[in-house]
């Protein structure tokens, strides 16, 4: 494995805080909410984006969101991430610059996706690189990563604004992250596949959150081949997943899950017994 | 009412279509799922920015979008907005142009969101100025507004990968908006407010989506001193409202809710029977 030598704090900090609510019986309850934090980001002294982050590994945030917006091609360019919360601030300092910065920060489009939102400069054109190799997925294996993936739902749960994305093989969890925003989550579980090298072609990548364009993009970035959400789809997502060749499986929970892109590589080896009335089968 | 005069196009398309996806019982069933469509916005034929959006109602959109983003300052600068499909874009001419435009641009905040998420420049400054008045709110009124807007949830319910949100008086709905990002259902309706003069004062925002520092940010720069949804909220969300005096009240779903902020502006007019087993209530 090979491991760029970044300097990096590790400034993680809790992710939730217990605060007063008053219920519908007019009762006070102590109830943990999401934090949120603002981490303003610096490339060589020059202020970049401030981000909105639970702050649980800011580093590697910070990292998946150089890559992710294609500003840094290869993690060997850094030569630290330095987090400090007294500022709110993370300072990056590369080994030689980044080339046509100005160039590269000038276009943004601002998306639908629930958290980041801002895709910078050549991203569409990186896309057109893209084509994801396929495998076939057991749904016996999908059935035990969704058990797997329920007992690590914690802050979701207990604070229930938060996203959590998992990097996942076969029915094992590699890491789960969550944020306040999904791409938040998405780009620190890139950060963490830059710094330790690893490959996506095998791996799955689950979301509790919408899979939109940008969420689509980010994972096929990755190299990842499949995508599971527990939430619904958009069309340009679906659009991408065609394009980039993402197998995509949205509404997954419990024994139910609908395959909008990719059916062909599911192997269907764990069928539920149909419990619908027999007029619904016959309407298919 | 003082209506400003834009010349406007009608542009707004439908939200959702249908695709075919594969279930758990390798049956293809028909689903629908929502558009989202990129909308490139040009001022004076600048290029400022992509929006992804559902694309229903994207003149408001736009217009709510410039003004949340404090772009503009009064609705009447604006001499039309037209929106064209073809292009995938918008264009908005002023009568006089817009002042410091690249320096209202320079600074951006990108937050967690679920939506837009790029704040520009000035809003932290604007958001000192901001103070709301309170006036009581019954449970009773809440929960007939919860039942109204459970007929509203049309997209949600069909495609599941939108946010709704809704402008209310007492247990009415005034506006009812979806889009793929909640900030451009908010700021549909900031249009909306903006283009019909319409005054916040007495009225109720609704969200699906959760209570961030941008959410909570945005409706009380619309003057609504009422912020009410179904999901949870963030620390930062309860910082705003705490600040610019925004009543709280998240989970709101049935029955139940919590008010984490301005629970002495709600009249307990309506609390359900206490089901919970003895030993529970003893623990309060």
């Amino acid at each position: 494995m090979n491991r760029p030598d970044i300097q990096m704090t590790r400034a993680g900090l809790d992710a939730s805080l217990p605060v007063a609510a008053v219920d519908e019986h007019r009762r006070t309850r102590q109830q943990h909410i999401a934090a949120e934090r603002p981490l303003t980001l610096y490339i060589d002294k020059r202020e970049i984006v401030t981000l909105m982050t639970l702050g649980r590994e800011p580093e590697l945030l910070v990292l998946g969101w150089l890559r992710n917006q294609l500003l840094i091609d290869r993690p060997e360019r850094i030569r630290s991430i330095q987090v400090d919360w007294e500022t709110d601030s993370v300072a990056v300092t590369t080994h030689d610059g980044i080339d046509n910065l100005d160039s590269r920060l000038a276009r943004k489009t601002v998306t639908t996706g629930c958290g980041q939102g801002t895709v910078f400069g050549d991203l569409m054109d990186e896309l057109d690189r893209i084509r994801l190799q396929q495998t076939p997925v057991r749904q016996s294996t999908i059935y035990a990563l969704l058990d797997t993936i329920n007992a690590h739902n914690e802050i979701y749960r207990r604070a229930g604004a938060v996203h959590g994305c998992a990097l996942c093989h076969d029915d094992r969890v590699l890491h789960f992250v969550e944020d306040v925003g999904r791409h938040n989550a998405v780009d620190t579980l890139a950060g963490r596949m830059w710094l330790e090298d690893i490959d996506g072609a095998q791996l799955c990548f689950y979301t509790t959150g919408r899979l939109t364009s940008e969420m689509v993009m980010k994972v096929a970035q990755m190299g990842v081949p499949l995508l599971l959400s527990r939430s619904g789809l958009t069309q340009m997502g679906l659009d991408f997943a065609r394009r980039l060749g993402v197998t995509l499986i949205a509404r997954a929970k419990g024994r139910h899950f609908l395959v909008y892109h990719g059916a062909e590589h599911i192997v269907f080896d764990a069928m539920p017994e149909d419990t619908r009335p027999l007029k619904h089968r016959a309407a298919g």
